[in-house]
């Protein structure tokens, strides 16, 4: 696969190079008795050469999945699902229900006058919204109102819930989360509000986290602010695409990702969530990128546009509300499709995990004027 | 003055009490011969019972000032002068050109088609505008350009000049530094750029800074900052005056402050420069706070409106573009002399050092209702 | 299981509850077409109600596995193994080979002149001496010398390897590292040193780390440190079981663990490494103390006398050497089996990701005077 | 001096150059009158080319103040001295009782049985002991015992006292204190013991503090602490000394300081407060270091040994106990005295405020192979 020239021998001094033999063979079988196994056996297993990805490149294209949850409006309400929502299963990670990687995500309807059961729980959450109107979260008692292309977070431990005013229009949204990874490190856990049928009070004006916490380099001089995430909870498409136009006025931008700016959180420039990173990237007209890889996984969904993105050799076309996946140590490139918009791809990711252990890596894919070939 | 009602006895056990007496006398010259003080003879004086205010409650208003930076513009050229400035002098700090504390202000005019010297200093620098068009501000290598009631740093080390376009109008802003604390603190220093008459070559398209850096809640992704300092360099009033006002819908804003909102390093959350802070506060129409006093020193630039502060029982009446300043511990609070439109305040303060050395507090005014009486 | 009263009934509201129906059945099969799955029949299994351990607690004796370690040495070589390893293995975790959550455990064992082919991966590790003289690691340059109970850590990117000097004796010790979690990101790789059947040559003076990094209270004033573990790669015991003893003189420690020190970074006070961290605890004669649960995982080996730990019920007796684990969420108690002697316990875990990542979470129990139950 | 060679010319472009005027002497009597000054009379001066030093080197020597403290003990007692300390006075900073730069330092001198009245301050205080037995500190209800050369520090805002057990023998040391920066600050205070005559309550065993924190690479696992100040605040002079003696085995040390170690926090890796540095240097028997000079301040204590150090090249020999110090931005080089002997320097400076407020500068003497001509 691409300029991967270098050849890994698992003969040479340094690995796991044992010869079978019939007392080895013996003395595997008794070393397992005892609870153990020797260590050459699986090392080469699980320390590969190169970062060793599970996942599959994916992408769930949002017209074939609209109908589907309309239907399921018609089959479950959201009091007795919990949640109705369509999970996005990676081919290759069907027992974790992820969507790559530790990354969760699922498609979220919910009709007018309807609302979700309020809950939280350990693992962290975001939304992006995708069509509808009159849609809200409701965050540890603020209530956020929701329109096309904003992005939301609910974090860690967080009261939360969500709904559609009775006024609204019809809301789909993309839920994403870290459970698989929460699951993984064997720490989730589950919480119902004690009152059934009612949900949070409101304890804050409508929109008091975007309101305070939304200005442009300013932040409320008496406020102290010691959760780890961000104190704003919404991110608004319109300041979203106006700092992605400003930006691209006086900066070239990354060659492998265009505009991209990461939602932060404000009182400290880092991401919004412990776990999990979001962000939003400005593909412009005919903006072709170059290939590189990367440990982290990653998960897109079409904000504006249309265009392709190259995964490991294969071509991905994509159109707005579209969801694809990237997964670890991938090779990745993207293209907009059209020559006179830009295309934008919110994204949800893995990185702020991946860099505080240590696991980033990238490399750069140098043959080809960087363009990977694509498989026919 | 105000609720102070506790009693300051310096005979008290655990205050320096000793009594007076010919050995003593001797004593202290001989210990003074030997380059060293009796610490009982000095204890009570630099130890205080509560901070020691040297500075003066002072304002300065800009009508009476104007007329003579008029003049200033007749009688030096920014070239000879380094930079035409007048400088607030409080009455009680003219040996280290102090305005309160150890804060410098001064106040610059600039004519169409003039511009100062490039030049860099250990001290930081901010700008804050008063008036006039085509000014323009370059920060090592970036150009800004600067309109009324923006605010603008040049901080700690950074190659800058200021100039007005050709086809501008007279110029005229707040220059705030912190000259004093690096001279106290044996720090100070300046270098002119190497070339006579000639500035920095522009390095980034102009404005740079803010059209990468202001965006809400969002940070390029693949850009590094590892200063001491804010990468958003500008900071313009009309975000800030709709930050402001955003938070008044669903804040209360502080008793002693209203609505106060700290400029910040969109990449820390913190101040934008080390030693430095910056905060523009919104009265609301016909807000009167409460007083408290804390310390570190405040300058203040009325950005908009009018009305009147108090100040230890003083009451120092304000329009737009007067200065005044309230020293470290000493009460103040704030009265918006309008009932229909708010006044806006700008203030630069040495809070952010004050806090990293462990050296503040604050107390509350708590006698007649939060006010003081005002001295006739 | 102990006193979890608490009910937990996925039938309320808030929780997944949909009936079946032939309808439904036909909708999973068309969204699990389009690589999708209905939420709700899944969330109740990946949103427990309290974090799911799947780890199973085990204990591993030493007197049984010494003379299969011995065995390796007449089977296989360094040089043909990588390393010469037993790998402890969870009856739960057989596809991954971790000893405990995503923690790997395994044991080393080298004979006098032997050495390890030099390498380094993304994984961290660390290591804890069980016995033999002689030993040494040589992590990027730096050679150290190991003796029974120290502890050394060859952090994440670092080149290493392991040897036994000529005159030693054979050298047993406890590996622990994370590569389970590493591969669960799709981080982990491998890289083998470029020169075959020869290692690193040594680039500082042996025990440069400990000699320069492990004074009481200070820190060499012109040496920078900006890497994400310790400059101290070696803890030695005579050091760590002083400052245990010195503690116990002024300090009841915890009722759940005894005097328990971490292994800190001198140069932050965090811990040794950015995934796993480390330490030790002191049961002082004859404490037996009270049981609680968290998430995070644990490897013990024992590092001095005998006693038991009870986890979940279940008693584990222990002695010298052993090696132990107690997975998330399992309740656990410990037991000095001695009235006269103190033990200690060595440890490693996943805590400082299990922090980082804000999935930390503790629970006393309450019932019996913190005492479990023991089950027959 | 020295390698100056630089001319620094205020007559050229960038500096202030105005010629005067008879119509500017108008000008300037005009704007002096409205509370300001033309910034170009004062510009040369606030803002020097390098560093501007008020500060004296100075060295008070031990043997010529031994007798006068000793006279102290007969003249006043600590009841009404609050503390019997001779303060030691910089030359040139007589108005504001500082030692050099803006650092106070004062020789205290205890008898048995006696102790000094409990007290509190904004203003951080660090102790090196001289001599005597018995002697010992009460911070915030910890007591510790204090022997030659341990350092000891009372940080800002807690309550301390100092006293000599009955059986002790007179007890003397050096306070260091950031006084003379807190009042510059405006930010001092005091608080003496509500109770006359009767100092705290121990609520901690005895030097609980430094058998808990004093641990090489091991911190207690329980035990939060979120001070801005160490939670060891007693190091020991042998585990100081033994781990400069560890370091020099392996380091060459610093060219312009040796072995110089700081004492730090050992839960932040920091210095041991927030507004003053401490540290110890070991010059190796015939260790003359080369000269370099800094922004900041130094007050050194001579621990051990005999020597000399050249500052601004003026020679200052020193002996054990003898205090010099070294004004900021001043040439320094140091040099033992003797072949066979290490000579140990222990200092208080204000470098993390120094570093904090990015005023820290540092340049080499490139000429002469590093050492400064002596002035005859």
């Amino acid at each position: 696969m691409g300029n991967e020239t270098q050849v890994f021998d698992d003969s040479v001094y340094g690995r796991s190079r044992v010869a079978e033999s019939d007392e080895l063979k013996q003395y595997y079988q008794d070393v397992e008795n005892m609870g153990t196994k020797a260590f050459w056996t699986v090392a080469n297993k699980i320390e590969p050469w190169e970062p060793r990805t599970l996942s599959a490149p994916m992408l769930w294209e949002y017209d074939k999945l609209r109908p589907l949850l309309i239907k399921a409006t018609e089959l479950v309400s959201p009091g007795d699902a919990g949640r109705r929502v369509l999970t996005l299963i990676n081919d290759n990670l069907k027992e974790s229900a992820a969507a790559c990687g530790m990354l969760f995500s699922g498609i979220q309807i919910t009709r007018p006058g309807e609302f979700t059961p309020a809950h939280r729980h350990v693992a962290s959450a975001l939304r992006f919204i995708m069509e509808g109107s009159g849609g809200y979260t409701i965050v540890n008692g603020h209530k956020m109102n929701l329109g096309a292309r904003d992005f939301v977070i609910t974090p860690n431990g967080t009261w939360h819930e969500h709904g559609v005013a009775e006024d609204g229009q019809t809301c789909i949204w993309q839920d994403g989360l870290d459970i698989p990874m929460a699951n993984a490190f064997e720490a989730n856990d589950y919480h119902v509000w004690p009152e059934e049928g009612k949900g949070q009070d409101q304890l804050h004006p409508t929109d008091f986290s975007p309101l305070t916490y939304s200005g442009s380099g300013v932040l409320m001089a008496d406020t102290e602010w010691n959760e780890p995430y961000s104190p704003l909870f919404k991110y608004s498409w319109e300041r979203t695409y106006e700092a992605l136009q400003n930006a691209a006025k006086v900066n070239d931008g990354s060659p492998y990702d265009g505009i991209l700016m990461n939602y932060t959180n404000p009182a400290t420039g880092g991401p919004v969530m412990a776990t999990m990173g979001a962000a939003m990237q400005m593909l412009r007209p005919g903006e072709h990128t170059k290939a590189h890889k990367h440990t982290g996984s990653i998960v897109y969904q079409v904000a504006k546009g249309s265009g392709y993105t190259v995964i490991n050799g294969k071509r991905f076309n994509w159109k707005e509300k579209d969801i694809f996946c990237v997964p670890s140590w991938a090779w990745h490139e993207h293209c907009n499709g059209s020559g006179s918009e830009d295309a934008c791809l919110f994204q949800f990711n893995d990185l702020p995990t991946i860099k505080k252990l240590g696991y980033y890596q990238e490399r750069v894919y140098t043959e080809n004027n960087g363009h990977q070939k694509i498989e026919q």
